[in-house]
């Protein structure tokens, strides 16, 4: 399993002004926890810069279960759910540990683009040999 | 059918270094156009803070398929896509005029939340007797 | 002089959890009526595209006065306020005209840079030429 | 003195299509150092909720130095300048340690504010009895 758990603290410029955390904000925090997962795959941040390869969401689903307020500590859980052919699918579970409370669950699917073209490419094949698991049910 | 357009048009903050608008950006221009949306229905922001009833985002759906970049004017199409007893269902599509490309298609479904209690009620009876043909066929 | 207004109004995104408009918000509305004003000198969103040369803030300097709440609709006026060799000044000042409140002051000071290399650029000579009564006095 | 140091790494989110960090991102980096230094006084996020008493930026000054890209490992440096009556100063240096470069300075003045009313309270007494060398000269 490719997984990897990232923290945040809720800060003001995650809330708004009905008192919870802004539904917005919490694509921010998937979005760290995506980036420490697909590191895990071996794309880091500095070498996309040099390849220009990006791995790009094409799809997002996600669950506002209950709200994160100013000061909560949060969890964020990620793991890549499955390989397909030109695209990847990851998960995510939010949860607040002083409560134990399960505040978001969340899918993306993303495809690996080479920028400036904007051309896809297939996924590498290290990845579809290494977790044979995850590759056999292309989901829709 | 309850239905609005808003336009926007693509600033530096929405962009990101793959040279595209940032996926999360596009929520944004989403939740502007659902804000003229719920005003159709009687729901202004100035009311909103008056009552502290708010319309909740309980789950997002949105698939990326084309990139807006820098200085596009994009499109936001919003429309009422269904009525339940205590969420109702938007549907989005944002084009870019310029090319008549559709860059993101999205649905968002609703509650209606009365703060700071947090507590979810059902949808005004008004909503569900106007519009009809929304109401018969609840969706999960 | 060089000057545009330009309109907001004030959504779930731009506030938090105090009740008001969050602090950075203000800064996505003034970038907004700063890009209108250099579309003014002649430099469009798209024009920077194709040019990679791009005004970039080098200071920001932003007093909040009063703040600003969910559905205001409020005005940002921006104008030039001195050309100098290589940045040029710009001045804003946001409003809300139901009550004729003064909300924010700002100026920020711009350098043209073009990327990718990083390299500052001088102002082009019509600027200066065209505007002399704003580039006599250079400001520290 | 009353300081602190926190580290972030440069997301997709904080990024623009110069491909540089966008300027507004460095003031969420900059928030969070000072909440973290406020804490450091005795107002943690969750009294802050329950007091709803809130320290709110009145002024920034914010001087962008060298830009800091993708995937930068960067710190911010914050500590209290000094406290006035009913304000307190702030500064902040961002700087990536990798190649100890010197990425932005900065400084904020804070009022304290008693929401929902909106009134500005003075600084507590502790603060100013504890840091004498902090409280001598008002600045304006």
């Amino acid at each position: 399993m490719i997984n990897i758990i990232s923290e945040e603290e809720i800060m003001f410029f995650d809330t708004d002004c009905g008192g919870v955390v802004h539904n917005i904000a919490y694509l921010r925090f998937i979005e760290t926890a995506r980036t420490r997962l697909t590191e895990r795959l071996g794309m880091s941040l500095k070498e996309m810069t040099k390849t220009q390869l990006f791995p790009v969401v094409t799809r997002t689903e996600i669950d506002y279960r209950k709200p994160a307020k100013l000061g909560d500590l949060i969890q964020v859980e990620a793991h890549v759910e499955s390989f397909e052919r030109v695209r990847f699918w990851c998960q995510f579970r939010i949860t607040r540990p002083s409560d134990h409370a399960l505040l978001i669950t969340s899918r993306q699917s993303l495809a690996l683009v080479q920028m400036p073209q904007g051309r896809p490419c297939r996924l590498p094949k290290e990845w579809l040999e290494q977790y044979p698991e995850l590759t056999s049910k292309p989901k829709a």
